[in-house]
């Protein structure tokens, strides 16, 4: 039985990025959402005070309100479906990696500093790494195991 | 300083049901959306092959996807926003007790059979207690330190 | 045939919160919502007039304005589906009292005033009132005719 | 004073289509989105069992899903807030003809039979005469009273 | 074959206002959502600073957001579905037309110009123009080919 | 002036994947989208009819309508907003390619095929090549002119 073949087997099925299971799993649908989040503080930070840009400040943080919360929805996904317990041994800290980026996404929610942009980015990242690392994992596993 | 105000101090705005600071957190919202998945996954057993069965199946799925949607997100931001470190001793379980309640979910989604959505009603009523044994020691707290 | 199956039966199912026919109508879910609002209400009079603050306030008016949107679509599930025609008897100023509180979840969008948010308050629990004393006739009719 | 700036005055501005105070009310919405719920039922009636017709099936009992909660939607906003209690006397049963139209959208989702969807044009149609009515009267009322 | 039979073969079953198959387009909903993002323009022209008018500017421009993003929507639907490559001779602008109807509707998110909402107005009525006159054509021409 | 200052300039405050000024483009979130179709519809093919594949299709076929409704869209935010009159000359068929995407995508909804869906993630190559074309010469002529 190919690769391929056992992938789509039911009990490979599970949850991904659409939340459904289309097994399509991709950390960069979060970091594309952090990246609009980190980009408003940083436009707002240079924004002054005429009224033209306080029509624009008034977009911009409903946007990175928007864009954080996509953020953390798309981290979730990876949390509650794509890892699973056989995961824990490669990433002994899955849950406070996790319980960390979501809390980053509200405090982007709360406050208007780039710094929360840039450390939910390397938040992210990390997630991107675990991902790869474990992925890569299966990957090899199933190919040993055909 | 009293109780009510001290809860409106900026150190203690947090997120809560609306994804937003109103502070109002309540695992009821969640339960409610895990009834109406229990509701939908035994209504769907009772159904027949009619075409007037197969209409009511087809719109029955669908509630079922949205409602397990609308309690993974419940749950999720009381995992987000409502628990925060310092809370960790009381629930020592915490992280273990919300994946399972969240894989539960996306398993109501995959699966249809009323043994999930009961297993989620009680993952459900598991964070209930957390919540209220924790909401209640902090309010103990913050009166005998006003 | 008990109980339960009878609320089982086509001629039962109703719409409910998920507004399918999930059979779970619960007024709590628009009360939830409606607290949020009045917190929000609260939370913008206690702010002043620096940056944080300006960021702070966009964000409640736009939490206001979903939770406020989110409780008039709670309560027109209860007016739209949950009650009927037979129950017009026990609340004769049924129309008038939804109406009300549809309008007051408007009036506390495109007004900034707790006062408003007490009144929906106030209005919600006038709902739940009627609510649980047509099911309670409900259940009491049907336990006495089985 | 001329007409248009009236009803720019604070006391016009109500809610309106975008559920915002944008002034723009039109029966028009709630009639497309009910033209799409019928059309849904009629092509459905004319599907078979193929695979390619299950598929089909499948899609429109989502359409007709979304667009009747659409209809119901827009139906209630001219319910909520165009209408107001000056009204009464120009339309007494304003109550139960929007009663009527919200419960004739839960049973075109619930039922799958293209006679709801006609009696759900008949009711939008009633609305419609309804706000062009009292809309006409109101015009003419500022015009008469400038 | 009669033209309504024709128009529910397969080959005419085309995506519609709900992006579903139901066959109803109508330009008249993107001309309501650009007539509430015009308003919201004009009124807040008409706005001071207090603190009540700060409140609805916020609001403002939300809902200027919104009713500008589902002017775009509607705008697409007609591009992505009702037009196809046999039109092209009648209209042989018609995706410039469309850029340039998009673009406006990004313009009126970003600035906040009465202007843009005329602009977008008249770019609105140029598509309506181009929708009756290829649909008018279309029906003469299954009139004149049962 | 550097690279970076000049990309935060208002003239090229641009729309963005958030269809807000974000300045973050990435075809990849469309291509993300796309996978999913394929998949749901590469899934599909492999289902047999027992109550749980019947469950499992109705749930896969709503997924890949979500899917190819988000891929439309994020197509759309690039043609609407990334693409601009200046880059005409590089991509003489930005329209025609736009079109067929667009197109692609609703035809992923009404039919059930992997072909479609091959197809569709061919088309947003060919976005993707034009839009990093396009990207590269922007910044390759930033650069030469600081």
């Amino acid at each position: 039985m190919n690769l391929f073949a056992r992938m789509l087997r039911p009990a490979n099925v599970g949850y991904a990025h659409c939340d459904g299971p289309c097994g399509v799993y991709d950390p960069a649908a979060a970091r594309i959402a952090a990246e609009a989040v980190l980009s408003m503080e940083k436009k707002m930070a240079a924004l002054g005070n005429s009224a033209a840009d306080e029509h624009t400040r008034a977009r911009f943080i409903a946007i990175k309100e928007q864009q954080a919360e996509l953020a953390k929805r798309e981290i979730d996904i990876l949390w509650h479906d794509y890892f699973k317990p056989e995961h824990l041994g490669a990433v002994p800290n899955l849950h406070e990696m996790f319980w960390n980026a979501a809390k980053l996404c509200s405090k982007n929610k709360t406050e208007n500093d780039a710094a929360n942009g840039e450390a939910l980015m390397s938040a992210i990242e990390e997630i991107h790494d675990a991902f790869w690392k474990t992925k890569n994992r299966d990957i090899a596993f199933y190919r040993a195991n055909p």
